[in-house]
């Protein structure tokens, strides 16, 4: 597979809540086009050469802005930043909370079909001009909303709360209701922790130990779905990340010219992309026969090895989607850090921790930046900043967050219930 | 370029009101994708196995169904219709009224790349779930909401008879301005009159005549935008359109095995993408020291032109984004089937109707199906629709409305105030 690769990219703080600055997408369109373009060192006078050689495309993941500030067609968006805009082409894409991550795959596709040298992918929500109840009502439309969502409040809980009771319900008997539970709130406080280090993420000041996590259903750690708390929840947030992806030519060219290093770029290894059965209870009728929860999400992972001809034991850090405690503790195994069944030896072992030694073990850390439930979840943005995160990790610019030495990383992004799984494997350049 | 194969595809008819009928998108997902696959002659089985290799995606394009039907994550709907698309990788795309545009395009990419052997592409669109009043709000969020449609009723009518009015300021002075509207009721006439010919239009019964688009601002024709009246806007409906693309190894494997001839497949020969300014004050602003009032439009037919190594004279067939008369009249030059202000020829000459034998000059009729006006404007639908009549066209199965002998047919679909223009240039495999 022809490589793609990754000049570079920024997000925006998660911890800022635009409404109350005053400020609407527009603005976040604005910051995060300037900041991206300036991280790279690629100036306006560059796109409007490209464009003239109709080399460059604009790729906006996005998943309900329709509904959260009343705006549809956002690929149009980048003529408002600046006329240097003016005839890219340019589109949004949509995949629920992997909508970041369908917006790549559009950019990678199209440049290794030779189509552009220069994709901009924008990964832009604003969720915090509506209260957390019209805001959830929204998040249901993810789901199937008919069924799954519509009276009910904050559907996604429950449904990942479903998943929650889905792996007490096999792994129980042989390890124990409490334990798994005690497991999750350790997914908790290690997201929770990671973030502290972040100095972009939501929930940096917030406070968060394993005691607090495993108090479910007391007052300061309320139930929200099933068996899971307020913190097994990732956090509804504001931003935008943007990353530019370049032909390997362009790539080359570019750093000839400006002067950015090889060293700086990383490139776009594999990927995978696999959609299960919509709603919840479907899927888990057909997983029934799979030794994995949800086998399309380990599809999703295999292909991607596949195609980057590498497995787990050439990945050294993964960000994954950690919308519920549930939803990371059932990809460990999909990853293939363990068998099926077997999750909680990773995380009692220290595997996936970023901070301690595994007792010697090799470790593979997810989110170190605190994945959704640290960092922050602005829900069309999480795909495109995982992907930014590992760019970050593989050219060791991660700063107080850095995985030491990490050559590659995984991502997995996934919408609705599970329902699409996406996934990259993200690379040092080998020279 | 690598050509990309349309094996073929399936609309809904537009005149049917979903809602009415007590049915719901999901209806329509169900009965596009029966009608579909039955139109090709491929089965569910056949999905399975090529789902196996990783080999089959689904491209959904749709505008605004969050609002119009409270849901999102429409990539995911195929696996409501049947289980063989478990695991069958889709997303949705969207570009406002250029939504079932920009899908073919990631699904044509990702063919182009290997990465795929087929992609199914659904274009999708429920829009009398509301009021139109309701309706014309949300088609607001397809141009700037806050800038251009904000407490404005029927924003897109508004815009659109700027362009009439830019249209008239621009070629006024030479033509007068009763010429321009006769000839803009003219390209409503058309419509019209190609729409009786399809049994699939919404107004294949509905009653319209030269002399009643001309009677602008009257009872029976009331003006809704400027100088623009009821006869000179396309119709909001429900409906949906399929297309089965394939690679060229594939589809004459396809051919081989189920026996359906290469003379019922097309060819993608080429295809154009551009955004011009999102406002179409900034647009008209721009366009100033152009010949062209859509420069960008025109922009687009030449990069479909020059991917196809063809021009106007190889193109037979047109398929265009008429929502308004106005839209259409502009694009004639964007063609190239005349010079920038002399559109007026080709619609008088007779050029682009249907019927009639143009004093023995060439003819390209545009709209052979009766377009957005005659055929219906089910938004999301609309880009996959108008690949699927070209297709019908080049591959002698428009029946009715068949242009003969056609080889070469060209699409333009367009989102908001013409802002995103895509094209695609169809024709007859040459072997």
């Amino acid at each position: 597979m022809k490589q793609v690769y990754i000049l570079g990219g920024a997000q925006t703080d998660f911890a800022r809540n635009w409404t109350k600055e005053g400020k609407t997408f527009m603005s976040m369109f604005r910051e995060i086009v300037e900041d991206g373009l300036a991280a790279v060192g690629m100036d306006y006078d560059e796109i409007v050469r490209l464009n003239k050689e109709n080399r460059i495309a604009v790729f906006v993941g996005n998943f309900d802005m329709e509904q959260y500030a009343n705006q549809g067609h956002l690929g149009a968006f980048l003529t408002e930043v600046h006329p240097a805009f003016y005839g890219v082409p340019g589109a949004r894409y949509e995949a629920a909370c992997a909508s970041g991550s369908v917006a790549i795959d559009a950019a990678h596709t199209h440049i290794r079909a030779g189509d552009y040298d220069v994709a901009i992918v924008v990964g832009i929500e604003i969720m915090k001009t509506v209260s957390s109840a019209v805001g959830g009502d929204f998040l249901g439309t993810a789901a199937y909303y008919e069924k799954e969502a519509k009276g009910i409040k904050f559907p996604f809980p429950k449904l990942f709360g479903k998943l929650a009771d889905e792996i007490v319900n096999r792994y129980g008997p042989k390890l124990g209701e409490q334990r798994i539970m005690e497991d999750l709130a350790e997914i908790s406080r290690i997201n929770y922790g990671n973030a502290k280090r972040n100095p972009l993420a939501q929930t940096r000041t917030w406070y968060m130990s394993k005691e607090q996590a495993c108090s479910r259903g007391t007052s300061t750690n309320a139930l929200v779905g099933g068996r899971l708390a307020i913190s097994d929840c990732s956090q509804v947030t504001d931003g935008a990340a943007l990353l530019v992806l370049a032909s390997p030519e362009y790539a080359k060219e570019f750093s000839k010219k400006t002067g950015r290093p090889l060293s700086k770029m990383a490139v776009i290894k594999g990927w995978g992309h696999r959609v299960a059965p919509l709603t919840f209870q479907a899927k888990m009728e057909e997983s029934k026969n799979s030794p994995y929860l949800l086998p399309w999400t380990r599809q999703a992972v295999l292909d991607a090895y596949r195609r980057a001809k590498l497995d787990i034991d050439q990945i050294d850090v993964i960000e994954t989607h950690d919308c519920f405690t549930s939803s990371e503790y059932a990809s460990i195994s999909a990853f293939g850090l363990t068998e099926a069944g077997e999750e909680y030896q990773a995380i009692e072992d220290g595997i996936i921790d970023f901070e301690g030694n595994a007792n010697g073990k090799r470790k593979v850390p997810i989110n170190p930046s605190g994945g959704l439930i640290g960092a922050g979840h602005p829900v069309g943005a999480s795909g495109v900043r995982m992907v930014l995160d590992i760019y970050k990790q593989v050219t060791d610019q991660a700063g107080d967050y850095q995985v030491p030495g990490a050559k590659n990383g995984l991502t997995l992004n996934i919408g609705g219930s599970a329902t699409t799984n996406m996934t990259f494997v993200v690379g040092k350049i080998e020279e």
